[in-house]
C-alpha cells in the first residue's frame, strides 16, 4: 500500500546524493529535502499536485507549524474537501532549495568542512529550486504532475515548472506572482539584506556556532518586506490611525500606534522561525529571476508548444506583483498559443490576499482542476 | 538698509530665548534657529515668502549645501526670475525644529546638561515647527508672509501655518502632501526608526560623544524611505533590470543591478549629512501629523473663515501622498469656503517629483504668486 510507503507523509525528510547542476555553474551534493504529502497517490501516479511555497512559506502547508504551532499556512486551500483535495489528489510540499525548514540552505551541514555552509551556499535561483523539486519527484516516483500551484515566489516556481518541464505538468496555477523581479521589487529586497548585513552579529554569516543569528536585521527586513505585502487601503482598514492600547499621545518612541504594533510584532515573530542567512539567498533568488531574459529576451518563447493548461490569478490592491505582471505571462502564453484562463479578483488586502479567505479564489482553482481531471 | 540687515542673508543663525511651548506639553529654551533669507525685504514688509522644507531638507534651499556641494535643493523654483522670485520676493528657509543643520534639535546642547540633548530633546510636532518659525520670523520683524510654500513635510508646515496663523498667511502653496499620515505612511517611518534604534551604535542615542553615530541604522532606514519617494514606473525607467558595471550576474550579494548600487548610495551618502536621532525626531513628528484630529476630527474646521489663499498641487505617480490627499484638503478648503486651485500633474517621478525639473508646476507656483500680488 501506497500509505505504507516511507516516503510518503508528514514530516518527511531525504537527503539525495545529486550533483545538482546549478544556473551558477556550481553544484550542490548532497541535496537535502524536508517535505510533506498529503493524500493518496493513486495506482495510475497520475494525481499529484506539488504546492510551491513562498519566500518565507514553508512545508508545513497544511500541518501545524512545529515552530509557531500555527496551522498550514494553506489549510485554505489544501485538505479533504479544499480546492486542492487531499481526498482525490496526492499533495507535496516541500521547502525550497535555500530555506531552513530542513532542506539544503545556507544553515546545512557543508561537506567539504562538516560546517554550516553559511555564505558558502552556492547562490541559487528559482530555476535551481524547481530543479531540485523535480530531483524529489523522481525519488517519490512521479513523473508527471496533475497540477502545480503557487502563490507569489511560490507561483514564480509553478511558472517556471512549466518552462523548464512542460512534459511534466498537466496543469499550473499561477497566483499574486510575476514573471521577473522589477526594480522596486529588487530594491526593497536589497533594502533587507541591508538590513541583515548591517547587523553586526551576521558576521558575514558565520553566526551558527554560538547561536546568535542578526536578529535584529532580520525583523527590520521583515518589516520593510511586511509593508509591500499588505495594501494602503487594508493598512487604513486594519489600522488606521488607531492607537496601542492607549487613548493619547505618548510623545515618545513606543509603538503609540496599533499599526507600528503589528509590525514589530511581525518582525520580532518572523526571527523565531526564520534563518537570516536563508532570507538573503530567497531574496537574491527572487531577484534573479526574469523567465524572459533565460529565454531569449521573450516570455513567449518560455512557453512554445506546451500543452500545459494555466490558470492566473491576480488581486487588484496587489501593488507588489499587480495584476500587469500577470497579464504579461497572459499575453506571452497567448501568443505561444498555449491554453490560459485569467482573472483579476478584488480584495482590500493586497499581495496577502492570496494567503487570505477568498471564496472567488477557491471556486476558480477547485473548477480549473476539476477540469483538468477529465482530460 | 535693510541688505546690511544682519538678520538678513545666507548662513544665518540666532538663539532666541524663548520658551517655546510644545504640543507635549513641555517647553524648550533657549531656541536656535539656522536659515538663509534671499532677496530684499521691501519697506511695507510684504514680499516675504516662507520656504518649509521637507523630512531630510535645510535651510540651503538656492545655496550650495556645506556639507555635500550640491546645489541648493529647490534651486529650480527659488532664485532671480524663479517662481519663488527673489528679485521680487524676500525668501526665508529655515532649519527646521529637530532637524540637523544648526536649528535645535537632538544634536544642540541641552543647557540643563551642557551636553547634546540626545533623546532628552522632547517630543515635537509639525505644529511645534511651525510655531517655532513664526517665532523666528517676529524675529525678523515680519509680520504677515505674503506666501508659505512647501513640498511634503514643507506642505504639511504650509497648511499648518493657513490653521494656525490665518492671520499671517495671505497664499499658501502645498505641494506632493497631506493633511495627515497614513498608517501606511506611519508604517515605513517605523521600519526607519527601528533599523535606527536595531544598531547598536544608536545606544539610546548617547552616540555624540565618541562621534560614532548609527550610521548603519540610518543608511538602511534611508533605503526604504527613499523606495516610497519614487514610483515603481520611475523605477523601471530609470534601472529596470539593468546590471551595473557588468556583463553578467555575479551569483553573489554585490550590488549586481543598477537599483541596488543606486540605493546603497543613497543610503551611504545621506549619513554624511543627516542626524540619526534627528531622523527619529522628524519622522516622529510627521506620524503624529494630522490636521483633523487637531480640529475636532472636521479637517475643514482647520480653515473656517480663512482668508488665506490656497494652490495644491499633487503629482500622479506619488504613492507616498497620493493626490486622494491633496484632495482631501481641497474638500476640506472648500468646505471651510476658502479659495483654493488644485492640480494633479502627470510626472513619472513619484514624490519626488516635486524635486525635480516640471515646467508646469513652475508655471502654477509663478502665476499663483504673481495673482497674489495685485491684492
Amino acid at each position: 500500500m501506497m500509505s505504507e510507503d516511507e516516503r510518503f507523509g508528514l514530516d518527511r525528510s531525504v537527503r539525495l546524493l545529486g550533483p545538482l547542476p546549478l544556473d551558477s555553474g556550481a553544484s550542490l551534493a548532497p541535496v537535502e529535502f524536508a517535505y510533506e504529502t498529503y493524500g493518496t497517490l493513486n495506482a495510475e501516479r497520475s494525481n499529484a499536485i506539488l504546492v510551491c511555497h513562498a519566500l518565507t512559506g514553508d512545508q508545513y502547508v497544511a500541518s501545524t507549524h512545529p515552530l509557531t504551532g500555527k496551522p498550514g499556512w494553506w489549510e485554505r486551500i489544501v485538505g479533504p474537501g479544499k480546492p486542492v483535495d487531499t481526498d482525490r489528489h496526492f499533495v507535496i510540499c516541500a521547502n525550497v532549495l535555500g530555506s531552513c525548514l530542513g532542506s539544503s540552505g545556507p544553515a546545512t551541514i557543508n561537506p567539504a568542512t562538516e560546517k554550516p555552509w553559511a555564505m558558502d551556499f552556492p547562490v541559487i535561483t528559482i530555476a535551481d529550486m524547481v530543479r531540485a523539486q523535480a530531483m524529489l519527484l523522481d525519488h517519490l516516483g512521479i513523473e508527471r504532475l496533475h497540477a502545480v500551484i503557487g502563490g507569489s515566489m511560490g507561483g514564480m516556481q509553478a511558472v517556471s515548472w512549466a518552462a523548464l518541464y512542460p512534459e511534466r505538468v498537466a496543469s499550473a496555477v499561477i497566483i499574486a506572482s510575476a514573471a521577473r523581479h522589477s526594480a522596486q521589487n529588487i530594491a526593497f529586497h536589497e533594502v533587507g539584506r541591508q538590513a541583515i548585513m548591517a547587523d553586526p552579529r551576521w558576521r558575514k554569516g558565520a553566526y551558527y556556532a554560538d547561536d546568535d543569528p542578526p536578529s535584529s536585521g532580520l525583523a527590520v527586513a521583515r518589516m520593510a518586506a511586511h509593508i509591500t505585502y499588505l495594501s494602503e487601503a487594508g493598512l487604513t482598514e486594519k489600522f488606521g490611525r488607531r492607537l496601542q492600547d492607549r487613548d493619547a499621545k505618548t510623545f515618545g518612541f513606543d509603538a503609540d500606534f496599533q499599526v507600528e504594533s503589528y509590525l514589530r510584532h511581525q518582525g520580532i515573530s518572523f526571527v523565531d522561525r526564520f534563518d537570516a542567512n536563508s532570507y538573503l539567498y530567497i531574496t537574491r533568488a527572487m531577484d534573479y529571476f526574469d523567465l524572459a531574459e533565460s529565454h531569449g529576451g521573450a516570455l513567449a518563447n518560455a512557453f512554445r508548444g506546451s500543452k500545459t493548461r494555466f490558470c492566473l490569478i491576480s488581486f487588484d490592491t496587489d501593488w507588489l506583483y499587480p495584476t500587469s505582471e500577470s497579464r504579461a505571462i497572459v499575453h506571452a502564453l497567448n501568443a505561444a498559443g498555449a491554453e490560459v484562463s485569467f482573472m483579476e479578483l478584488s480584495s482590500p488586502f493586497g499581495h496577502d490576499s492570496f494567503l487570505l479567505d477568498n471564496p472567488e479564489m477557491y471556486r476558480i482553482i477547485d473548477g480549473f482542476l476539476k477540469a483538468g481531471e477529465g482530460r
